[in-house]
């Protein structure tokens, strides 16, 4: 989670393939799924929403700000009441969609699994990688150095929580590269805090992508991707929305805002042209709103406010936000007991997904 | 910690005494200071902003909210840096006004201390009291069990983390009171995690003062206060705003959009009425803004956006915030380094002001 | 545990009862159980051993060092494994024990519990007491405050942790009496980190008594007591050994070889005793040992190693320990494992015990 | 710190020079220092006492079982009362010791080092290493991104925790070979804990080396060996002994106890064979003891408990500590707090020898 702010679109920053999407038909007012975009929502289980997203092509890559290839979002309000019962649930349906998702990959059981805690440790919001990590089946040592004594339907996995640039000064695209070469796994798993545009989306949601990390994706900094390209093997890439930029906090207000006034202003503009009309010296055929004088004038009072042009209002964000200070990333106070509880979830579902010996019943053994 | 919400007034709910002068200030668009309030304001150490505001009539502490009293309040916009040089300088400020402010109580250098750290230790932004107590240098014990060892110029300190109610099952007020009469302490010092409703006032802001603790206060709860009447020593809380309700940053959004459209309105009105003047009839005499008909429709359009009432702009946000939830408290994602930096400059102010012994040289033994 | 050593004895040093029975029994080389002391051993349940003592009379107390009174012993040398299974068959019957212990004194379902977690949560091996409340199900708060919430089969139960001494500068009796008589339980448990005399013992080892807490017992601090003399109420003590002093390792290993060469100083005894008879001038009448001369040297000779007395075995492991430092005290490296290992399987236990609505199912719900 | 123990020594494990040294001297009964090892001791500064020893050829070097090379230890006794000022004292003087051992090796101001924090953070004697890479000043990245802000002073550093194999499953050497491979440092600089023989060494104690790190050194394991041969650049170790073998803590027991019996046995010998020679038949000439009869069953009697050789006395350890578990391995109560400290004065002692303008004013600004 290392955000390179782009500010002329920093208002609508997002992780979520899911957002961005929502937003460029936001936007552009469609309420249509994009051309090259496939979605496909499931909410046949209670209280969980999984959409299936897909980017087929380039150009609707670069519309939504997102590389082509799989999106699974898993959509759970009450993953934040810290209630297990909800998080076995939780964790049971990510198994599920995970190991569909391995197997869609052609990724075997046989194959080996290096997973990445991406993300700093000290930084509570920051340390949703690490802490899953922490909670894995690692297995790896065991089939090198013992190979006899592990038993059936266990897979070589190893983990690293490589740390962020200011802790190591070295990039963590650079610390992955050279442990995949020594260690050589068939595939990477990398779990990443996000950010949403949406404080409710904060801990409640899980995306699961092939796409791997791209850091200040869209910059061009191709070096620090940590994807099937660079790696040369697949890359799955795990993330959890865990903050938000106050700036969107503030753009949905406005947003919201505009909305209501928008249609306030529809009404008050056939008002306005009502009275303007019956301003004008009477004649036998009735005006119409085409009679008006000086339409331009009229124009620019109700561009004022009825809908304003996406430059002004993200200027408008941007006046708004001066004593926030213009970067600050929010999340919910209660950030400790989330992301333990969503690690858990996602270290229980990945032990489980990985490992064929591991279910429901033996997998609390090895979290926390 | 504990926030009790106030539904129709949650969009302004503030901890700090100064943010609720201003926030009626700007509710009644006076800029003149209350009667009943006193302000006087001290920037003359670059970077720093003292405020010491007096609460001096019942009626004015209803009016803002707040108990009478006094509330020093410290501002350093660069407290969120993390640079040990200003860290410093502030612990040395902080020393200087927590000594003038003890000395203004007539608390001598004899009278024996009990620091409680209100809060609980397992969310991070409620921290704040326990990390403070875990630096202070205590001495109690020393006092009693072997008074001989202590030193000229040490005050008899004793420190408690009660934790909260969730935690204990007990009202922490309870737990104060019990080690209050067994240990007897003079005077009382509670340190708490505090509620902005400014984002950018989130560790940068020390209040101090005489009132005690009021959890929920307003609402009549007199058992659960921390003050002088229920202690029966005298109590000084100090307190750090560490959280912010979404709902003001959103609050603050809207009402910079109805500012910043009011202002539009005014030159649109002007616009609009020139406008519905020329659709008019000529004649002679030019016409005057009272010329024009249907005035009151007008009005009402201006209305719409101009100047909302106040219980019309608590309903939009409301609305606005109904995808939020309504009570989420949110942080800034670098809490855990905003924390210790200031949990460090209260302890070492603390430890300063309370041990006369106790200076720039040797204060940074005590805190970790 | 905040242990007040008593150099003449500190080779010996231990807080289960189970072991000061034991040692007293060595150190008089006696195999039957004392007078006043009652033992019964239950190993029916593989893998562990639970013993039940009882101190009958003062006098037996006074020679084991232990007061009259209950203590169970449950050993489970496996609970060092760090394995779920065992942990989760170790609660169950941490649980029943318990029960019946609540049982025998009479402590129905209707009672209300506070739970005091003694020791120093920034010490690991003496933090199991807090981090047992940590995980505990605390309910007073929802009988208090919505008493119509709370569903058949939980108990009124409060946890406190006031931590040490050298934290809060109060005596952590104190404490806990003021908090005993605002929040007025009808009995409390508290649950401390034990020294053992055997490093084995360490976090395999937990004992429950209807003793009390007593620090530096015999030394005779009355006041620091936590017992149902003191505080009115019942209290049951729940520990774990977590540490052992030093010289306790150097002391066994002493013992182990003053035994050792005693088992050789027998044979070497006869075999001096045959050597010395052939070296008196022939006779007719065999020698016997009665005739060997000088027995005093050779008496003061074997005393040199084979059974050497007490005192100077103490002085003897005094100077081994002097470049040790005399007081210090150890812990296994996987400390942190073991205590959170051991913290979660009381804690678990207690819940259940506590609360007839909590068992197997559920209570890991409630721990971490 | 991952130990493979070697039962046929395991009760003289160190990993020490010194100690190793000092260890073949008492089992050779020889007071001289060994051929092929230079030993030069430094007590100029009050409190601190500074061993350089140096092994210069292989044939020493195995005899002490530590490759040739360059070993410093730092000793302080005092470094465990936690007490700031001897702590910066030490910080000095590990500075200087430390820029002193760079400049021997030719390692100029502008070579690039990689610091790696060894051992896992989850084990509390075992952190030292990833809890003095949490306060280094850090600062490749800048020389990367920004070099133009890179002020004077400065040496381009990184620093890496990999882990341990136990939460990784790969091997700590491999993850490093990789790092290196790909972050190009010119040295790479080792921190990792110990394991000494003596309880009273374990927190008191730095040694600084420059033969690198080899778990389980001698087993013949060169692929995990982290060193200048296999990093193909220069590996200097920091190491502290953060914990004792319970079996080495017996092992000075005893062999203080058969110090102490065969200082008594040389008396006894005496008085036996007074004993044996009055026995004698009277004769002229006095007897001397080469007349006394049966001098092997004297002998065997003497070396019973005179002299033990050092095989039966392994044997003898080793039963004593068959209940104890035969490779406990302890570290004092005090852990938390020893690791703490000594971490902070390696890592101030770091940034202040790595980086010139770093001294002893703002050197604080950089740990916690």
């Amino acid at each position: 989670m290392e955000h390179n702010i782009d500010l002329s679109r920093y208002a609508i920053r997002t992780d979520l393939a899911l957002e961005a999407h929502e937003l460029v038909q936001e936007q552009q007012s469609a309420s249509d799924v994009m051309p090259g975009v496939r979605i496909e929502t499931d909410d046949s289980e209670r209280g969980i929403k999984v959409t299936r997203l897909q980017v087929e092509t380039e150009e609707a890559g670069r519309t939504i700000g997102k590389l082509p290839g799989h999106y699974i979002t898993i959509e759970v309000p009450k993953l934040r009441d810290n209630d297990t019962a909800v998080e076995e649930q939780v964790a049971r349906r990510f198994t599920k969609e995970f190991a569909a998702f391995l197997e869609r990959l052609g990724i075997t059981e046989d194959k080996k699994a290096l997973v990445v805690g991406l993300g700093n440790w000290n930084v509570t919001p920051d340390a949703l990688g690490p802490m899953v990590v922490e909670n894995l089946l690692v297995t790896r040592h065991l089939f090198t150095l013992a190979p006899e004594s592990v038993e059936e339907g266990y897979r070589e996995v190893s983990a690293l929580s490589p740390g962020v640039l200011g802790i190591t000064g070295i990039e963590t695209s650079e610390i992955v590269f050279g442990v995949v070469e020594k260690s050589k796994p068939d595939f990477v798993i990398c779990i990443d805090a996000l950010a949403s545009r949406a404080l409710h989306r904060v801990n409640t949601t899980i995306q699961i992508s092939d796409t791997g990390i791209h850091p200040g994706s869209g910059v061009g900094n191709k070096r620090k991707a940590i994807d099937k390209q660079t790696l040369g093997v697949p890359v799955i890439a795990i993330g959890v929305p865990t903050v938000v930029f106050a700036s969107t906090i503030v753009n949905d207000a406005i947003t919201y805002l505009l909305g209501h006034f928008g249609q306030s202003m529809k009404e008050s503009s056939r008002a306005f042209n009502k009275l303007a009309m019956s301003s004008l010296p009477e004649r036998k055929e009735p005006y119409t709103e085409e009679d008006l004088p000086d339409m331009e004038s009229r124009k620019t009072f109700m561009g004022l406010v009825g809908s304003l042009p996406e430059q002004e209002k993200q200027q408008l964000i941007h006046e708004v936000l001066r004593p926030l200070g213009q970067d600050l990333v929010v999340t919910p106070k209660e950030v400790d007991d989330f992301i333990e509880g969503v690690a858990n979830v996602i270290a229980t579902g990945l032990n489980r997904a990985l490992h064929r010996a591991v279910d429901g019943q033996n997998s609390a053994a090895y979290t926390h």
